[in-house]
């Protein structure tokens, strides 16, 4: 029976593809077919050199990652991401061929004609197919016909009308919208309806109604810690736009580098970046090709404090005597402005100027965050100038330093962003407040009259689960009890990627697929809550990036590539992996180990943030934990996943070992798989009918609350379903749902 | 017994992720463990939504394309491709740090500085570390040396010296090249030596002594039939550049397009190329791109046929009266210039000399092959200047026309390159003969004086093997009854790549890694032979070109998302597709259905040319057929892949009948299928040590015969190793070696 039970425990169904574990007889039936009576005793003896290829066939379609579950209608509108507000599935599907034509009836527009165009080129690109005489000369000859009634604005400002109405037919496609920035979104939208059926490449008939829930729904990136190219930021603007995003903020200065050029004062970015900045060149091409995708570009300079970089080429501006260096670790410093000299308003003013010429957008983020106050207390002419004006605590110097640099923004006809420290009592309303502390922080702000952005619980740093980012809504929480017009204030929100562990390399991984979920909390409708509905959707967004070059599975791909020893499966190693991720929040941080200089190649740095494997594993468990009636099925799944993982446990563990790059994962991989056999002896037990004795609980509960505890870099995935199954095992009763409960 | 063995089917050793099937006991026994107690009988019913992660590990790990071959030492030397002329493989290993610098001994050379700065950007995205300081100021501080002796001439040119000598001790690297030429290969050596072990990322030490056979190894392009756009380009270069290629012959113009912008002559890219051409600002910057890398481009306007894209704009130049228009289909075709008239020789001449601004290389290629000669029978006015000059055929007057072109291009300082019916005995041996014709035609060119290149053998397009370009040796065939003198003028070889059905989407796909091969050849000492290490190298060169962001596995991937429905696994298809290839040669072409404008996104589109795991199998068959003794694992081996690769057919047909891309393949795949069960069948008579009737013998072969005459665009790769499980069932005797010999 051995021997059946592990055969069952590879058989599958291939009826359509779809895949699922069947008993043993019938799995030998189905593959072996006629074919049984030719086929004997069997001996396969070791064998060095095998054939690798066909074999591999049965379990890879099996057990595919890629495969969507069933019952995913692809093409579908329940497919879109962010999901629009209104859709409606209609009978019929329109085949795209080479005759595919646009035309547009409206004003005329050159932000509509490159939209036309570039959604040619993409069409033609997804589908492989050129298309000779794209633009139309007369509607009835169009396939894709776009009608706007006025011209699109010269740049894109918040609350501008990024609403669409997209029908598709049998016949043909129209799309309605104000203008081009909500043409935009209906042409993403459409994107990704396409689909590859028998009766050719095309979309099925549809009616959607879109418009944004929010009007703000941003990415900050942060080039400063690590340096991000401009090609890989353009990569990322186009991936925004398939998620409707609208907003690119970029911290463009921090302590550890100055990475905007200056043409007013050069030393900022000469002695700033190590060669490593945007020129002015490549900024106005940059806010160019975001302006074309709809995309604000906001420049973040943030003052007083976070300086160092601008201190090395103008010490006379700070608050202690220089020289200053660039900081080359992580955390909060102390280089600060001084406030009290009038040279350093003249150099603010005088670089917004500049800035200003580069980036159209209506505001600047001036940052206001973490000033330690240090450098001011011990300054004893800031301490006059504090005694002279009555100010009693930095916060006031700080007020006053805010408000004079809010007065430089405005003189450039511009508004200030800040950080939630950065509101006082006594500053105007004008200044916007994205807020890092939360929905209370923020609901606080708008209450007060100043309109805000929520960023706190939207940090893909801190590589928590989507689940967890896309549970997080701007006005949730203490933004649930604002009236309307207080509500009318949370413009939105931003998610963050601070890059103390983000790099060029690595972005793309540690981004997406993440985002899309934050996407669809900003665009769609508040009762689009479904985690499943979610998850389900993740792996198309991984397909729909792929086709604009921004793929995470292929940045995981060429680190784990660098790290393997020679000879190593990557495609078994990339199945391994899926049982860890990097620690959540700032442990890793908090190390003190890191600096700009140290590289981030190893172990930890080519996991995913988020396992949907390691998700979709403990799900099942959960599943069965609550299953009413004992169900063998799960029981088996479950056991196999373990075992199955466990088999590799020795190879994967000897390639960490002979890889410089992996060995910071042979702890953590151990103990997985002591975490893997606990879970089975869990299962044994409860299989056996049998309450495991006191003993092996207490010792079970104590392994599990180390391993639980483990200040690692990396954690391990299997503790939190293995303590499942081992409470499930120790409570009395049968294995089913009420166990759960007992806990 | 039978769950047995079908259970060994899937049975793997671990150790060490070596990949070896095991005896069905063992192979439990390894898996179960010390589990073995808990597990009792199991009944796995039908599920619908499994977890689908981990399971597929076990043979994910097994069966993955990407494991190397057991015995591979990576890193080594006798892994580099080309392989060089001389290596010897030492004790110890150079760790890479960030501490890594190089220090240049030699005349200041801003080309070697350039390619030290590039080789530490390489390092540095290889290795994932950052290097801060990366030019040293003395020799001793610095991990690698360079030393060259003379300055690095401005441009490369035909039998510059690229030999190079490097040395990797566990303490430092000396590189040594006469100049930029020869270190540039050096460098690329070095980064193929690059590998991860315990002790680092590093080097083994070795000792190579490098220089290439032939110093003209090429690569014609084809962006006429369809464009290939400069960034696809470049990044083919950079992979020229790992290869050891050191010539880019660009097709600028052909019956379909005239794809160079002319300021002299706008009409020819302005009516000739639909808006797809290469300004002469984008060729300048990609001539420095591939100087830069030691690559000639060589531009290729091919006359006096082949110009139907010319005369669009200066119909006046032809030998029939216009208008012209651009040609759609692929073929060859009358449109021919005029060659009695002086506004002709006018032309080219301000032709040629405004593209000698943008071409430094000393050749410019001309063409002269396939000229029908129609319109110069047909046009009483040239039969008129025939007559008057006393020619008798149309191939005189071409000679006629090669020696006025022939002035032309003196006349810009270049040389003229021509395919091999250009010669003609009274013309003067300045003419380089690139041969289509083959090594007969190369040797006669040769003999008379001409230098010349081999192409014939080196026919991308033709979808052809690795090994197939691998034999082929320009001083091979009639080439080896060659004198020294006359060997000396057979310069080399290049590849080319007639675009019919290649794109800018598949280009990759298309090219590697069979170019390798030929860059081998060109490169490597001519006794390097061994199709085995070329084969066991190939998925390295996938590996390499993963880093230079050229890969042929994401071209495939890419056009498989495409073209699959929705739910299909992918990895399952690109497994399964592995028994299938393109048609050779021309037989695709020969159906005439294509032109410019059809799509080239179908099922036969986005196959590999050559299947390395068909390769694998037939080899397999082979090698067992061949065995002396009969050999159970190679029958259990075999058997076990056609079973597997069977149990996918309903999947696959189903996925390639619901998708209009994949719908072509239908056919096919159920003839693959009936072979694949022909073949289990022939192998159910061995192992029964039967004879099979005759009755058998006879239908199997006639549907092998009919099979393998299908005329049909994509090849059922089965066909091959059944005829032979066949065969050797249909001959008396045990099923082991004599049998194939009794064929």
């Amino acid at each position: 029976m051995l021997q059946r039970a592990q055969c069952a425990a590879f058989g599958v169904s291939l009826s359509g593809w779809q895949v699922r574990p069947i008993p043993a007889d019938r799995f030998l039936s189905d593959i072996l077919g006629s074919m049984r009576s030719l086929l004997g005793s069997i001996v396969l003896p070791a064998f060095r050199r095998p054939f690798r290829g066909w074999r591999e066939l049965l379990t890879l379609a099996s057990f595919a990652l890629l495969c969507p579950a069933p019952g995913l209608a692809a093409g579908a509108g329940a497919d879109l991401l962010p999901q629009p507000r209104m859709w409606t599935q209609e009978p019929g599907f329109l085949r795209i061929h080479n005759g595919f034509r646009t035309f547009h009836r409206g004003p005329a527009d050159p932000f509509v004609d490159q939209l036309l165009e570039r959604f040619t080129n993409q069409l033609a690109h997804r589908t492989g197919i050129r298309f000779p005489a794209p633009r139309a000369t007369e509607d009835y000859t169009a396939l894709l016909r776009v009608e706007t009634r006025s011209a699109t604005p010269d740049y894109p400002h918040y609350g501008v009308d990024e609403a669409y109405q997209l029908e598709v037919s049998a016949g043909h496609i129209t799309l309605r919208a104000t203008h081009g920035y909500g043409l935009r979104h209906g042409l993403q939208t459409l994107l990704q309806l396409l689909e590859t059926r028998t009766e050719g490449q095309g979309f099925a008939a549809i009616r959607i109604d879109d418009a944004p829930r929010f009007g703000w729904r941003g990415l900050q990136i942060d080039p400063v810690r690590h340096f991000l190219p401009i090609p890989l930021v353009k990569r990322q603007l186009d991936a925004m736009e398939a998620m409707k995003l609208n907003v690119l903020h970029i911290l463009f200065s921090n302590d550890q580098a100055f990475r905007m050029e200056s043409k007013r004062y050069p030393k900022l970015h000469q002695m700033g970046a190590e060669g490593q900045y945007y020129t002015q060149q490549e900024m106005r091409d940059l806010v160019e090709y975001a302006r074309l995708r709809g995309i604000r570009v906001i420049p973040d300079f943030g003052v007083p404090t976070h300086i160092a970089s601008w201190l090395v080429g103008y010490p006379e501006l700070g608050a202690r005597p220089g020289p200053y260096s660039l900081i080359r670790s992580f955390g909060i410093f102390h280089p600060t402005f001084d406030p009290t000299r009038e040279e350093t308003y003249q150099f603010l003013g005088n670089l917004f100027a500049e800035m200003a010429t580069l980036f159209p957008d209506q505001y600047i983020h001036i940052g206001g965050d973490e000033l330690t106050g240090k450098p001011w207390r011990e300054n004893p002419d800031i301490q006059a100038f504090m005694r002279t004006r009555g100010m009693a605590e930095v916060q006031d110097l700080q007020v006053y330093f805010t408000r004079r640099v809010l007065s430089l923004v405005e003189a450039q006809g511009k508004r200030a962003i800040g950080w939630d420290e950065i509101l006082h009592p006594e500053l105007p309303p004008t200044i916007l407040v994205q807020s890092w502390q939360g929905q209370k922080a923020l609901a606080a702000s708008v209450r007060r009259g100043n309109a805000g952005i929520l960023s706190a619980g939207y940090y893909l740093d801190l590589m928590l689960p989507a689940e967890e980012h896309y549970g997080v809504d701007p006005l949730g929480g203490a933004g649930a009890d604002l009236n309307a017009q207080e509500a009318a204030r949370v413009y939105g929100g931003e998610a963050c990627s601070w890059a103390e562990f983000i790099t060029a390399e690595n972005l793309e991984l540690k981004l997406w697929p993440r985002l899309a979920a934050i996407a669809e909390r900003l665009w769609s409708p508040a009762d689009v809550t479904s985690v499943d509905a979610l998850y389900r959707r993740l792996p198309k967004v991984l397909d729909e990036l792929e086709w604009l070059d921004v793929s995470p599975r292929q940045v995981q791909r060429r680190m784990l590539r660098r790290a393997l020893p020679a000879g190593t499966s990557m495609e078994a190693m990339l199945a391994w992996l899926t049982v860890f991720e990097p620690v959540k929040r700032y442990l890793r941080a908090d190390s003190g180990e890191y600096t700009v200089f140290r590289p981030l190649n190893r172990f930890v740095d080519l996991l995913w943030p988020e396992s949907l494997e390691a998700r979709r594993f403990r799900l099942r468990v959960e599943a069965w934990m609550r299953s009413p009636q004992p169900s063998p099925a799960l029981s088996s799944e479950v056991r196999n996943a373990l075992l199955v993982w466990r088999a590799h446990h020795a190879g994967a563990v000897a390639a960490l070992q002979s890889s410089s790059l992996l060995a910071d994962g042979v702890d953590v991989a151990i103990e997985a798989d002591e975490t893997a056999a606990l879970g089975l002896e869990a299962l044994g037990w409860m299989e056996a009918g049998r309450i495991p004795p006191s003993a092996w609980v207490d010792a079970a509960r104590a392994r599990l609350d180390r391993w639980r505890s483990q200040r690692r870099e990396v954690l391990n995935l299997l503790v939190e379903p293995v303590t499942l199954l081992v409470e499930t095992a120790a409570s009395p009763g049968t294995h089913s749902a009420p166990r759960v409960d007992a806990r």
